[in-house]
């Protein structure tokens, strides 16, 4: 069984549980896990990590139009070095604080490997959910694709100081708030644009149609894209960005009250019966799957 | 930097962390991490796997005196096994059950070593602390103690199914509810009796005075201790068995509201001035220390 099929089965097996974060009486959770190996490359400070992770869980909060009350880590390393941990916390303290959350603290770890295990507790009374779209509808996504794709290649450059400044992204907690009764559909980026088009057609039934053009691709990753098609691979399939990608029957007001919250949005385009278009050719359900 | 000044490090840098769990805003959040090879003994189920450590989570929030809401689980294993996986999902779905909140599922993660990290959120307006105990209080105990440690010894005969009966233990949520307004200061026993007395101690500025012939021991730890000696060992420093021990200066009136809330509770000494001692002798502060 792949991770896949893993969380299908979970999925099935409770009902509370699916979208982004599971919702229960009001009360918004979500939960992940990242590693050092998999998702901190070299150069990745702890303070980054512990920005990230807990952003990470705080964008699932934002996909469902959430409120963010607190998070919460657990921080597990070989040893516990003073100055690292306390650079986990204020990174963690500080992505908190970029959406009105608070970063309550947690549990530490002995283990071989850096590892963190981050949760996120918001409220919400209406979740936004991924199964809404509808044909006409508008195709929208918050802030720039390929930012983390762009950072992966300025640490492999050995530019940490870039990939750290790209890899603190800001939570869309604030737009997926003002998008409550504008969004037909949301959910967030983290495997990918196309990934998240994918997926966001088969939980609605319908199609997705986007047009290259019109993706908000980050300045980063004309700095380090080889071509357009790796300009595109970078925006669409690297993921990780934590963006919202939505739908909207009222694209004017859904992108007017996201601006209004602080966060630009760009419709790049429409809701179909069927399939998951590019300029009109399949888009392949192909993205960052978690390691 | 040890495991325990880490965690104090933490603390120190986070207001509304502390006890047992995180109270904010209303919430009461609680996140632990546990390991195959430090947590779970040969011969562990994936059930009782799963049980045990969301259990863990929700002892936490008994130890606030918080009503228990949902609790998520990543699970993390080398490979994702259906039937394994829906054990977890079984055993924590239960436990949560027991305690009226809801199993909401997670997130999955690749690991060499199966390694789960559990969150628990619940409700508390008025949370239970630590440092409330005065001199005069009674010093109480919900349950039996020595499970755990009986537990251990019959894994490691190779009676697994012993072993997992007492794993799974009842968290005590209703006796923690059922506590506020009578408790002056509780805390979970999950770092053994004698670890909790002293952190009680410490955080209370007052001594605790128990006597060995009022501890309430499992029937479980007289078929495997060997001796007087190691009956004590058993039941106040082996630690994990996730009974409250709380304060009281009304103990009439708090064991009768544990008991209308199901569980037993029992008097096993009293608050005082200064030291941590049972039958007058200095109980050392030695008990589990979480791996």
């Amino acid at each position: 069984m792949d991770e896949r099929d893993a969380l299908a089965t979970l999925a099935a097996t409770l009902p509370a549980a699916g979208d982004d974060a599971a919702v229960i009486d009001g009360l918004a959770i979500t939960t992940d896990m990242l590693h050092e190996r998999a998702d901190f490359p070299d150069g990745t400070t702890r303070e980054t990590a512990g920005w990230r992770a807990v952003g990470a869980s705080l964008s699932d909060l934002a996909a469902m139009g959430a409120d963010a009350t607190c998070a919460v880590a657990v921080y597990a390393a070989p040893e516990f070095d003073e100055k690292e941990l306390a650079a986990f916390v204020r990174g963690a303290s500080e992505v908190c604080e970029l959406v009105d959350a608070e970063y309550v603290g947690g549990d530490l770890d002995q283990h071989t490997e850096f590892t963190t295990a981050t949760t996120a507790v918001g409220r919400v009374e209406e979740p936004l959910r991924r199964d809404g779209a509808e044909p006409g509808d508008a195709i929208c996504v918050t802030g720039e694709l390929g930012r983390t794709a762009a950072a992966l290649r300025r640490f492999a450059a050995g530019d940490a100081e870039s990939g750290n400044d790209l890899f603190r992204f800001t939570p869309r907690v604030a737009a997926g708030r003002a998008l409550r009764g504008h969004a037909s559909a949301a959910m967030d980026s983290s495997d990918g644009l196309a990934r998240s088009l994918h997926q966001m057609a088969d939980a609605s039934d319908c199609g997705f149609a986007i047009e290259w053009d019109r993706l908000p691709v980050h300045s980063a990753v004309d700095a380090v894209a080889e071509s357009e098609a790796d300009r595109r691979e970078c925006a669409a399939h690297v993921g990780e960005d934590f963006e919202l990608v939505f739908t909207t029957p009222d694209p004017d007001a859904a992108l007017a009250a996201v601006e209004e919250a602080g966060t630009a949005a760009t419709v790049i385009g429409e809701v179909t019966e069927e399939g998951v278009v590019a300029d009109g050719k399949p888009l392949p359900d192909r993205g960052y799957t978690h390691g």
